[in-house]
Protein backbone atom coordinates (compact mmCIF):
# COMPACT_ATOMS: atom_id res chain seq x y z
CA UNK A 1 0.00 0.00 0.00
CA UNK A 2 1.56 3.34 -0.89
CA UNK A 3 2.20 5.63 1.71
CA UNK A 4 1.37 9.47 1.02
CA UNK A 5 2.73 12.55 3.73
CA UNK A 6 -0.18 15.48 3.87
CA UNK A 7 0.93 18.57 4.58
CA UNK A 8 -2.32 20.04 6.39
CA UNK A 9 -3.59 23.26 7.36
CA UNK A 10 -6.51 24.16 9.50
CA UNK A 11 -8.75 26.52 11.94
CA UNK A 12 -8.99 25.31 14.93
CA UNK A 13 -12.09 26.52 15.88
CA UNK A 14 -14.72 24.30 15.22
CA UNK A 15 -12.78 21.18 16.13
CA UNK A 16 -12.37 19.68 19.44
CA UNK A 17 -8.52 19.21 18.41
CA UNK A 18 -6.56 17.16 15.94
CA UNK A 19 -7.33 13.45 17.54
CA UNK A 20 -10.61 11.59 16.49
CA UNK A 21 -13.35 11.41 18.88
CA UNK A 22 -16.93 9.92 19.01
CA UNK A 23 -19.45 12.03 18.01
CA UNK A 24 -17.26 15.43 18.01
CA UNK A 25 -15.57 17.23 15.00
CA UNK A 26 -11.67 16.57 14.84
CA UNK A 27 -9.50 17.73 12.08
CA UNK A 28 -8.49 13.32 11.87
CA UNK A 29 -11.84 12.71 11.88
CA UNK A 30 -12.74 15.43 8.69
CA UNK A 31 -9.56 13.66 6.80
CA UNK A 32 -10.06 10.28 7.50
CA UNK A 33 -13.89 10.75 6.06
CA UNK A 34 -12.48 12.39 3.40
CA UNK A 35 -10.28 9.41 2.47
CA UNK A 36 -13.25 7.22 2.73
CA UNK A 37 -15.07 8.83 -0.03
CA UNK A 38 -11.88 7.84 -2.23
CA UNK A 39 -11.58 4.14 -0.96
CA UNK A 40 -13.35 1.80 1.58
CA UNK A 41 -11.93 2.40 4.96
CA UNK A 42 -11.46 2.18 7.66
CA UNK A 43 -8.53 4.58 7.41
CA UNK A 44 -6.17 5.67 10.37
CA UNK A 45 -4.19 8.37 9.69
CA UNK A 46 -1.34 9.74 12.10
CA UNK A 47 0.11 13.45 12.70
CA UNK A 48 3.39 14.86 13.63
CA UNK A 49 1.84 17.02 16.52
CA UNK A 50 -2.21 16.18 18.17
CA UNK A 51 -3.06 19.94 18.64
CA UNK A 52 -5.35 20.71 21.59
CA UNK A 53 -8.63 22.15 20.67
CA UNK A 54 -8.85 25.57 18.92
CA UNK A 55 -5.63 25.55 18.01
CA UNK A 56 -4.49 26.33 14.50
CA UNK A 57 -1.84 24.50 11.81
CA UNK A 58 -0.24 26.29 9.32
CA UNK A 59 1.82 22.83 8.52
CA UNK A 60 0.50 20.07 10.20
CA UNK A 61 2.04 16.84 8.49
CA UNK A 62 0.11 13.75 8.62
CA UNK A 63 0.71 10.19 6.41
CA UNK A 64 -1.98 7.91 5.13
CA UNK A 65 -1.88 4.74 3.91
CA UNK A 66 -3.78 3.84 -0.13
CA UNK A 67 -4.75 0.76 -2.01
CA UNK A 68 -4.64 2.68 -5.03
CA UNK A 69 -1.33 4.26 -6.58
CA UNK A 70 -2.56 8.11 -6.54
CA UNK A 71 -0.61 10.87 -7.90
CA UNK A 72 -0.10 12.91 -4.83
CA UNK A 73 -1.38 15.98 -6.92
CA UNK A 74 -4.76 13.82 -7.62
CA UNK A 75 -4.83 12.74 -3.80
CA UNK A 76 -4.73 15.98 -2.37
CA UNK A 77 -7.01 18.04 -4.74
CA UNK A 78 -9.50 15.09 -3.86
CA UNK A 79 -9.16 15.00 -0.41
CA UNK A 80 -9.56 18.76 -0.57
CA UNK A 81 -13.05 18.81 -2.65
CA UNK A 82 -14.61 16.43 0.22
CA UNK A 83 -13.51 18.03 3.21
CA UNK A 84 -15.06 21.02 2.21
CA UNK A 85 -16.63 23.17 4.31
CA UNK A 86 -14.41 22.32 7.11
CA UNK A 87 -11.66 24.85 7.55
CA UNK A 88 -8.54 22.01 6.74
CA UNK A 89 -6.69 22.06 3.30
CA UNK A 90 -3.77 19.62 1.96
CA UNK A 91 -1.50 22.04 0.73
CA UNK A 92 1.27 19.58 -0.29
CA UNK A 93 1.46 16.00 -0.67
CA UNK A 94 3.93 13.71 -1.28
CA UNK A 95 4.92 9.40 -1.76
CA UNK A 96 7.12 8.51 1.02
CA UNK A 97 8.71 5.12 2.10
CA UNK A 98 6.57 2.54 3.51
CA UNK A 99 8.16 2.65 6.81
CA UNK A 100 8.65 6.80 6.79
CA UNK A 101 6.07 8.04 10.21
CA UNK A 102 4.82 11.48 10.16
CA UNK A 103 5.07 11.25 14.11
CA UNK A 104 8.20 9.13 14.42
CA UNK A 105 10.39 9.89 11.86
CA UNK A 106 9.94 13.91 12.47
CA UNK A 107 12.51 15.56 14.29
CA UNK A 108 11.35 18.83 15.22
CA UNK A 109 8.47 20.77 15.59
CA UNK A 110 7.97 24.41 15.46
CA UNK A 111 5.67 26.79 16.90
CA UNK A 112 3.96 30.33 16.34
CA UNK A 113 1.83 32.24 19.11
CA UNK A 114 0.14 34.98 18.23
CA UNK A 115 -0.31 37.94 20.71
CA UNK A 116 -2.19 41.09 19.84
CA UNK A 117 -1.13 43.90 22.58
CA UNK A 118 -3.75 46.59 21.32
CA UNK A 119 -6.48 48.12 23.37
CA UNK A 120 -9.43 48.15 20.91
CA UNK A 121 -11.16 45.09 20.27
CA UNK A 122 -10.29 42.88 17.56
CA UNK A 123 -12.41 42.01 14.83
CA UNK A 124 -10.69 40.84 11.73
CA UNK A 125 -8.23 39.30 13.52
CA UNK A 126 -10.37 38.33 16.06
CA UNK A 127 -10.35 34.06 16.83
CA UNK A 128 -6.70 34.32 15.23
CA UNK A 129 -4.83 36.05 17.58
CA UNK A 130 -4.80 36.15 21.56
CA UNK A 131 -5.81 39.61 22.82
CA UNK A 132 -4.17 40.70 25.83
CA UNK A 133 -4.97 44.19 25.65
CA UNK A 134 -1.97 45.98 27.35
CA UNK A 135 1.80 46.61 26.45
CA UNK A 136 4.25 43.99 27.15
CA UNK A 137 8.07 44.41 27.93
CA UNK A 138 9.87 42.34 25.24
CA UNK A 139 12.95 42.35 27.54
CA UNK A 140 11.98 40.97 30.30
CA UNK A 141 9.84 38.13 28.46
CA UNK A 142 13.29 37.09 26.47
CA UNK A 143 15.10 37.14 30.09
CA UNK A 144 12.48 34.84 31.44
CA UNK A 145 12.63 32.75 28.22
CA UNK A 146 15.88 32.64 28.09
CA UNK A 147 15.63 30.05 31.85
CA UNK A 148 13.58 27.90 29.46
CA UNK A 149 15.83 27.07 26.35
CA UNK A 150 17.19 24.48 26.33
CA UNK A 151 17.41 21.00 28.11
CA UNK A 152 15.09 20.89 31.21
CA UNK A 153 12.50 18.79 33.45
CA UNK A 154 9.47 20.63 32.33
CA UNK A 155 6.90 19.61 34.64
CA UNK A 156 5.73 22.64 35.83
CA UNK A 157 5.15 22.57 31.84
CA UNK A 158 3.07 20.24 31.21
CA UNK A 159 -0.62 19.34 31.66
CA UNK A 160 -1.21 17.21 34.54
CA UNK A 161 -2.55 14.67 31.59
CA UNK A 162 0.13 14.88 29.55
CA UNK A 163 0.74 11.17 28.00
CA UNK A 164 4.81 11.65 28.14
CA UNK A 165 6.58 8.77 29.18
CA UNK A 166 9.17 12.08 31.18
CA UNK A 167 9.10 15.63 31.10
CA UNK A 168 12.44 16.14 30.36
CA UNK A 169 13.08 17.89 26.95
CA UNK A 170 15.17 20.43 24.93
CA UNK A 171 14.05 23.78 23.88
CA UNK A 172 16.05 24.74 21.39
CA UNK A 173 14.43 27.85 19.99
CA UNK A 174 11.78 30.69 21.68
CA UNK A 175 12.52 33.76 20.19
CA UNK A 176 10.01 37.03 20.62
CA UNK A 177 9.29 39.93 18.18
CA UNK A 178 7.02 42.57 18.15
CA UNK A 179 6.13 43.51 14.80
CA UNK A 180 3.71 46.48 13.27
CA UNK A 181 0.70 44.36 11.58
CA UNK A 182 -2.09 46.35 9.43
CA UNK A 183 -4.38 45.75 13.13
CA UNK A 184 -1.96 47.00 15.11
CA UNK A 185 1.08 45.45 17.46
CA UNK A 186 1.66 42.18 18.36
CA UNK A 187 4.24 40.08 20.09
CA UNK A 188 4.42 36.74 17.65
CA UNK A 189 6.56 33.70 19.68
CA UNK A 190 8.12 31.51 17.75
CA UNK A 191 9.65 28.16 19.37
CA UNK A 192 11.33 24.95 18.21
CA UNK A 193 12.17 21.58 19.35
CA UNK A 194 12.53 17.80 19.06
CA UNK A 195 8.87 17.52 20.96
CA UNK A 196 6.73 19.08 23.21
CA UNK A 197 4.63 18.44 25.80
CA UNK A 198 0.71 18.51 26.76
CA UNK A 199 -0.06 22.37 26.80
CA UNK A 200 3.98 23.52 26.82
CA UNK A 201 3.39 26.07 24.62
CA UNK A 202 0.81 27.85 25.67
CA UNK A 203 1.44 26.92 29.64
CA UNK A 204 4.84 28.95 28.70
CA UNK A 205 3.02 31.99 26.86
CA UNK A 206 1.02 32.79 29.87
CA UNK A 207 3.71 32.29 32.07
CA UNK A 208 5.74 34.89 29.92
CA UNK A 209 2.67 37.11 29.44
CA UNK A 210 2.38 37.71 33.28
CA UNK A 211 6.58 38.66 33.00
CA UNK A 212 5.66 41.06 30.07
CA UNK A 213 3.07 42.49 32.00
CA UNK A 214 5.65 43.09 35.01
CA UNK A 215 3.39 40.62 37.22
CA UNK A 216 6.21 38.40 37.29
CA UNK A 217 9.81 38.76 37.54
CA UNK A 218 11.97 37.22 35.06
CA UNK A 219 13.58 35.27 37.59
CA UNK A 220 10.47 33.85 38.82
CA UNK A 221 10.39 31.76 35.47
CA UNK A 222 13.58 30.05 36.29
CA UNK A 223 12.58 29.03 40.00
CA UNK A 224 9.35 28.08 38.53
CA UNK A 225 11.29 25.72 36.20
CA UNK A 226 13.01 24.60 38.89
CA UNK A 227 10.09 23.57 41.36
CA UNK A 228 8.84 20.75 38.58
CA UNK A 229 5.10 21.63 39.68
CA UNK A 230 2.29 22.24 37.86
CA UNK A 231 1.00 24.74 40.38
CA UNK A 232 4.20 26.97 39.67
CA UNK A 233 3.03 27.54 35.99
CA UNK A 234 1.36 30.86 35.22
CA UNK A 235 -1.89 30.86 33.53
CA UNK A 236 -2.57 28.60 30.29
CA UNK A 237 -2.98 30.83 27.46
CA UNK A 238 -5.47 30.30 25.51
CA UNK A 239 -5.39 27.65 22.32
CA UNK A 240 -6.51 30.61 19.65
CA UNK A 241 -3.29 32.36 19.29
CA UNK A 242 -1.31 29.13 18.93
CA UNK A 243 -0.46 27.57 15.40
CA UNK A 244 1.39 24.32 14.82
CA UNK A 245 3.61 26.16 11.93
CA UNK A 246 6.08 23.46 10.80
CA UNK A 247 7.38 19.92 11.14
CA UNK A 248 11.02 18.89 10.71
CA UNK A 249 12.47 15.51 9.13
CA UNK A 250 16.37 14.52 7.81
CA UNK A 251 14.39 14.67 4.67
CA UNK A 252 11.97 17.31 3.38
CA UNK A 253 9.44 14.86 1.94
CA UNK A 254 7.73 18.03 0.03
CA UNK A 255 10.78 19.68 -1.32
CA UNK A 256 10.38 20.36 -4.62
CA UNK A 257 12.86 18.64 -7.05
CA UNK B 1 -21.75 69.89 20.46
CA UNK B 2 -18.50 68.40 20.37
CA UNK B 3 -17.32 66.54 17.32
CA UNK B 4 -15.13 63.57 17.32
CA UNK B 5 -13.57 61.76 14.48
CA UNK B 6 -13.38 58.20 15.18
CA UNK B 7 -10.95 55.52 13.44
CA UNK B 8 -12.96 52.43 12.71
CA UNK B 9 -12.30 48.73 12.31
CA UNK B 10 -14.80 46.26 10.53
CA UNK B 11 -15.04 42.51 9.08
CA UNK B 12 -17.71 42.77 6.22
CA UNK B 13 -19.17 39.68 6.24
CA UNK B 14 -22.33 40.33 8.41
CA UNK B 15 -22.85 43.31 7.17
CA UNK B 16 -25.15 44.92 3.91
CA UNK B 17 -22.02 47.73 4.16
CA UNK B 18 -21.64 50.98 6.13
CA UNK B 19 -24.80 52.30 5.13
CA UNK B 20 -27.46 52.22 7.48
CA UNK B 21 -30.51 50.26 6.12
CA UNK B 22 -33.69 49.17 7.72
CA UNK B 23 -33.91 46.01 9.93
CA UNK B 24 -30.89 45.01 7.78
CA UNK B 25 -27.53 45.15 9.72
CA UNK B 26 -25.02 47.79 8.75
CA UNK B 27 -21.92 49.21 10.42
CA UNK B 28 -23.00 52.58 10.55
CA UNK B 29 -26.59 51.30 12.13
CA UNK B 30 -24.15 49.74 14.63
CA UNK B 31 -22.16 52.24 15.93
CA UNK B 32 -25.07 54.79 15.77
CA UNK B 33 -27.16 52.08 18.00
CA UNK B 34 -24.23 52.07 20.45
CA UNK B 35 -23.83 56.16 20.47
CA UNK B 36 -27.65 55.87 21.61
CA UNK B 37 -26.43 53.66 24.51
CA UNK B 38 -24.28 56.61 25.73
CA UNK B 39 -26.75 60.09 24.82
CA UNK B 40 -30.08 59.81 23.54
CA UNK B 41 -30.62 60.09 19.86
CA UNK B 42 -31.37 60.09 16.84
CA UNK B 43 -27.67 59.96 15.85
CA UNK B 44 -26.60 59.95 12.70
CA UNK B 45 -22.64 59.50 11.52
CA UNK B 46 -20.56 60.23 8.69
CA UNK B 47 -18.33 58.28 7.11
CA UNK B 48 -15.33 58.48 4.68
CA UNK B 49 -16.32 55.93 2.89
CA UNK B 50 -19.23 54.28 2.26
CA UNK B 51 -18.09 50.48 1.54
CA UNK B 52 -20.19 47.49 0.00
CA UNK B 53 -21.39 44.73 1.64
CA UNK B 54 -18.54 42.13 2.76
CA UNK B 55 -16.18 45.10 2.42
CA UNK B 56 -13.50 45.07 5.52
CA UNK B 57 -12.24 48.27 6.82
CA UNK B 58 -8.78 48.92 8.22
CA UNK B 59 -8.95 52.14 9.23
CA UNK B 60 -12.74 53.89 8.25
CA UNK B 61 -12.80 57.50 8.93
CA UNK B 62 -16.59 58.72 10.60
CA UNK B 63 -17.48 61.71 12.49
CA UNK B 64 -20.44 62.20 15.64
CA UNK B 65 -21.58 64.78 17.39
CA UNK B 66 -21.83 64.66 21.25
CA UNK B 67 -24.11 66.40 23.92
CA UNK B 68 -21.63 65.91 26.55
CA UNK B 69 -17.77 66.62 26.41
CA UNK B 70 -16.06 63.30 26.19
CA UNK B 71 -12.50 62.78 26.86
CA UNK B 72 -12.21 61.09 23.26
CA UNK B 73 -10.53 57.74 25.01
CA UNK B 74 -13.70 57.07 27.23
CA UNK B 75 -15.88 57.94 24.33
CA UNK B 76 -14.01 55.04 22.83
CA UNK B 77 -13.85 52.51 25.47
CA UNK B 78 -17.52 53.27 25.70
CA UNK B 79 -18.38 52.36 21.92
CA UNK B 80 -16.33 49.59 21.49
CA UNK B 81 -17.84 48.15 25.13
CA UNK B 82 -21.63 48.80 23.41
CA UNK B 83 -20.46 47.41 19.77
CA UNK B 84 -19.39 44.17 21.19
CA UNK B 85 -20.22 41.30 19.89
CA UNK B 86 -20.40 42.86 16.39
CA UNK B 87 -16.64 42.80 14.55
CA UNK B 88 -16.74 46.26 14.63
CA UNK B 89 -14.17 48.35 16.79
CA UNK B 90 -13.20 51.92 17.45
CA UNK B 91 -9.38 51.65 17.27
CA UNK B 92 -9.31 55.84 17.51
CA UNK B 93 -10.70 58.64 18.43
CA UNK B 94 -10.41 62.56 18.22
CA UNK B 95 -12.11 65.94 18.93
CA UNK B 96 -12.11 67.90 16.12
CA UNK B 97 -13.29 71.23 14.66
CA UNK B 98 -17.47 71.58 14.98
CA UNK B 99 -16.79 72.18 10.24
CA UNK B 100 -14.60 69.33 10.17
CA UNK B 101 -16.85 66.52 8.25
CA UNK B 102 -15.29 62.92 7.72
CA UNK B 103 -16.62 62.71 4.43
CA UNK B 104 -15.96 66.07 2.58
CA UNK B 105 -12.81 66.66 4.61
CA UNK B 106 -10.95 63.97 2.99
CA UNK B 107 -8.54 64.63 0.62
CA UNK B 108 -7.43 60.61 -0.19
CA UNK B 109 -9.12 57.42 -0.29
CA UNK B 110 -6.59 54.06 0.25
CA UNK B 111 -7.61 50.57 -0.62
CA UNK B 112 -5.92 47.30 -0.36
CA UNK B 113 -7.11 44.37 -2.45
CA UNK B 114 -6.09 40.80 -1.13
CA UNK B 115 -5.34 38.07 -3.72
CA UNK B 116 -4.62 34.32 -2.68
CA UNK B 117 -3.10 32.60 -5.73
CA UNK B 118 -2.41 29.33 -3.98
CA UNK B 119 -4.20 26.22 -5.16
CA UNK B 120 -5.49 24.39 -2.06
CA UNK B 121 -8.77 25.92 -0.24
CA UNK B 122 -8.18 28.79 2.15
CA UNK B 123 -9.00 27.84 5.67
CA UNK B 124 -7.57 30.59 8.26
CA UNK B 125 -8.00 33.12 5.75
CA UNK B 126 -11.08 32.26 4.35
CA UNK B 127 -13.05 35.00 3.95
CA UNK B 128 -10.29 37.66 4.04
CA UNK B 129 -8.25 36.71 0.72
CA UNK B 130 -10.09 36.91 -2.59
CA UNK B 131 -9.21 33.12 -4.26
CA UNK B 132 -8.21 32.90 -7.78
CA UNK B 133 -6.65 29.80 -7.22
CA UNK B 134 -4.12 30.32 -10.00
CA UNK B 135 -0.79 32.12 -10.83
CA UNK B 136 -1.21 36.09 -12.07
CA UNK B 137 1.17 37.50 -14.10
CA UNK B 138 2.63 40.32 -12.30
CA UNK B 139 4.04 42.23 -15.41
CA UNK B 140 1.32 42.01 -17.28
CA UNK B 141 -1.42 43.45 -14.63
CA UNK B 142 1.15 46.28 -13.62
CA UNK B 143 0.93 46.76 -17.93
CA UNK B 144 -2.65 47.21 -17.27
CA UNK B 145 -2.91 48.97 -14.37
CA UNK B 146 -0.86 52.05 -16.20
CA UNK B 147 -3.72 52.59 -17.95
CA UNK B 148 -5.78 53.27 -15.37
CA UNK B 149 -3.57 55.40 -13.07
CA UNK B 150 -3.88 59.12 -14.08
CA UNK B 151 -6.97 61.39 -14.61
CA UNK B 152 -9.93 59.58 -16.70
CA UNK B 153 -13.58 59.24 -17.16
CA UNK B 154 -13.69 55.78 -15.67
CA UNK B 155 -17.28 55.16 -16.65
CA UNK B 156 -16.68 51.82 -17.63
CA UNK B 157 -15.39 51.15 -14.01
CA UNK B 158 -18.31 52.13 -12.21
CA UNK B 159 -21.36 50.41 -10.91
CA UNK B 160 -24.37 51.27 -12.88
CA UNK B 161 -26.25 52.84 -9.53
CA UNK B 162 -23.28 54.82 -8.83
CA UNK B 163 -24.16 58.24 -7.79
CA UNK B 164 -21.17 60.55 -8.25
CA UNK B 165 -21.76 63.22 -10.31
CA UNK B 166 -19.28 62.78 -12.49
CA UNK B 167 -17.40 59.52 -13.85
CA UNK B 168 -14.01 61.73 -14.14
CA UNK B 169 -11.77 61.04 -11.42
CA UNK B 170 -7.75 61.18 -11.31
CA UNK B 171 -6.43 57.72 -9.82
CA UNK B 172 -3.02 58.59 -7.62
CA UNK B 173 -1.89 54.62 -6.91
CA UNK B 174 -1.94 51.22 -8.18
CA UNK B 175 0.44 49.22 -7.12
CA UNK B 176 0.83 45.54 -7.56
CA UNK B 177 2.77 43.28 -5.56
CA UNK B 178 3.49 40.16 -4.68
CA UNK B 179 4.34 38.82 -1.27
CA UNK B 180 5.23 35.10 0.73
CA UNK B 181 3.01 34.83 3.82
CA UNK B 182 2.64 32.35 6.20
CA UNK B 183 -0.49 30.66 4.12
CA UNK B 184 1.30 30.83 0.69
CA UNK B 185 1.76 33.28 -1.90
CA UNK B 186 -0.71 36.81 -2.19
CA UNK B 187 -1.28 39.61 -4.67
CA UNK B 188 -1.46 42.55 -2.77
CA UNK B 189 -3.34 45.37 -4.76
CA UNK B 190 -2.62 49.04 -3.22
CA UNK B 191 -4.65 51.84 -4.14
CA UNK B 192 -5.10 55.62 -4.07
CA UNK B 193 -7.21 58.25 -5.14
CA UNK B 194 -8.74 61.68 -3.80
CA UNK B 195 -11.86 59.61 -4.27
CA UNK B 196 -13.58 56.46 -5.82
CA UNK B 197 -16.34 55.55 -7.66
CA UNK B 198 -18.98 52.84 -6.86
CA UNK B 199 -17.60 49.45 -7.79
CA UNK B 200 -14.63 50.96 -9.30
CA UNK B 201 -11.53 49.16 -7.24
CA UNK B 202 -13.53 45.80 -7.58
CA UNK B 203 -14.06 46.66 -10.77
CA UNK B 204 -10.46 47.34 -11.54
CA UNK B 205 -9.23 43.76 -9.63
CA UNK B 206 -11.39 41.65 -11.56
CA UNK B 207 -10.21 43.67 -14.59
CA UNK B 208 -6.77 43.04 -14.06
CA UNK B 209 -7.15 39.51 -12.82
CA UNK B 210 -8.08 38.91 -16.35
CA UNK B 211 -4.82 40.23 -17.25
CA UNK B 212 -2.64 38.38 -14.64
CA UNK B 213 -4.47 35.84 -15.58
CA UNK B 214 -3.56 35.95 -19.54
CA UNK B 215 -7.07 36.08 -20.97
CA UNK B 216 -6.97 39.61 -21.25
CA UNK B 217 -4.24 41.49 -23.44
CA UNK B 218 -2.92 44.66 -20.87
CA UNK B 219 -3.61 46.82 -24.10
CA UNK B 220 -7.31 45.55 -23.83
CA UNK B 221 -7.46 47.65 -20.31
CA UNK B 222 -6.81 50.83 -22.15
CA UNK B 223 -9.10 49.81 -24.43
CA UNK B 224 -11.77 49.05 -21.70
CA UNK B 225 -11.12 52.50 -20.44
CA UNK B 226 -11.47 54.21 -23.51
CA UNK B 227 -14.79 52.76 -24.41
CA UNK B 228 -16.36 54.67 -21.46
CA UNK B 229 -19.17 51.93 -21.37
CA UNK B 230 -19.66 49.31 -18.19
CA UNK B 231 -19.96 46.13 -20.61
CA UNK B 232 -16.66 46.52 -21.41
CA UNK B 233 -15.76 46.42 -17.69
CA UNK B 234 -14.16 42.84 -16.65
CA UNK B 235 -16.04 41.09 -13.98
CA UNK B 236 -16.53 42.36 -10.57
CA UNK B 237 -14.00 40.92 -8.02
CA UNK B 238 -15.73 39.85 -4.67
CA UNK B 239 -15.82 42.29 -1.89
CA UNK B 240 -13.96 39.97 0.80
CA UNK B 241 -10.54 40.75 -0.63
CA UNK B 242 -11.51 44.92 -0.57
CA UNK B 243 -10.45 46.68 2.42
CA UNK B 244 -10.19 50.52 3.18
CA UNK B 245 -7.08 51.27 4.47
CA UNK B 246 -6.73 54.34 5.26
CA UNK B 247 -8.43 58.18 4.51
CA UNK B 248 -6.23 60.91 4.43
CA UNK B 249 -6.76 64.71 5.51
CA UNK B 250 -5.01 67.87 5.30
CA UNK B 251 -4.12 67.32 9.40
CA UNK B 252 -4.58 63.39 10.56
CA UNK B 253 -7.00 64.22 13.68
CA UNK B 254 -5.35 61.29 15.40
CA UNK B 255 -1.71 62.10 14.72
CA UNK B 256 -0.48 61.69 18.37
CA UNK B 257 1.10 64.78 19.82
Amino acid sequence: MPRYALQVEYHGAPFVGWQRQTDQPSVQGAIEAALARLEPGPHTIAAAGRTDAGVHALAQVAHCDMARDWSPFRLSEALNYHLKPAPVAITACARVADDWHARFSATGRRYLFRVSTRRAPLTIEAGRVWHVRRDLDLDAMRAGAAHLVGHHDFTTFRSTICQAASPVKTLDRLEIEEIATPTGREVHFRLAARSFLHNQVRSFIGTLERVGAGAWHPDQVRAALAARDRAACGPVAPPHGLYLAGVVYPEDPFAQD
